[in-house]
């Protein structure tokens, strides 16, 4: 999910290996993975145990299939705001490192990108949010 | 690539099996399989096999990784303007259907597009090159 307070955009680095990439910049993100879990409650769950945040406010943005050449992963997409502290038990990988950007950084931040999920989320912030 | 001739925007439909879509809407790509070919050539090549138009200006937007998670596959997106008409032998699937989209509908496709390159790339235009 694209997470902020209005001030703070909050992203995550991680190991990807599949791509050599030892700390790839990405949205908070997860599998639908849990049993009758839909993607929104997979949505706050994530933002809670890899960023330690709950959000009062959510907002679908979009869903989409990120290699519909050869995969079927789908991804949903939503805003997160209204953010208060909510934590929660990281049964993650813990090699995730939260990253805290200013919002004021956001082009910066998606010329750096190379996450495709996370391209779709900030530019679709930049594109259409301007009042963010 | 995103290519347009400032009024029309050319996209392509195809099926894709893996996501079972019989008709899935995409920016015209390709796979970098010939060899000595780079990612510029890849794409000019494919603008003439799928769209049957070459273009004066290039601009590379950007370059993703599309599911880091799983998968190494990388897409790099240029922008093609300044377009012309030059066919070339596709030896292309073809299944594949163009088709022009005014402009003024970016938007609306932007809205209903599935497929992550496509919604990077229209995203883009969208954010950072309004006088498109």
């Amino acid at each position: 999910m694209v997470a902020h307070d209005g001030e703070t955009l909050f992203l995550v680095r991680q190991p990807r290996e599949p791509v050599n990439d030892p700390a790839l910049l990405e949205l908070p993100a997860g599998k639908l993975d849990e049993e009758g879990e839909d993607a929104l409650d997979t949505a706050k769950r994530e933002l809670a145990e890899e960023i330690g945040k709950g959000a009062r406010t959510w907002r679908k943005l979009t869903s989409f299939y990120t290699s519909p050449g050869f995969a079927d992963e789908e991804c949903h997409i939503y805003l997160a705001t209204d953010l208060f502290d909510q934590s929660a038990e990281a049964i993650e990988d813990e090699r995730i490192e939260i990253v805290e950007v200013p919002l004021s950084d956001l082009d910066h931040v998606i010329q750096e990108c190379r996450d495709s999920k996370t391209l779709v989320g900030l530019l679709w912030l930049r594109a259409f949010l301007p009042s963010r």
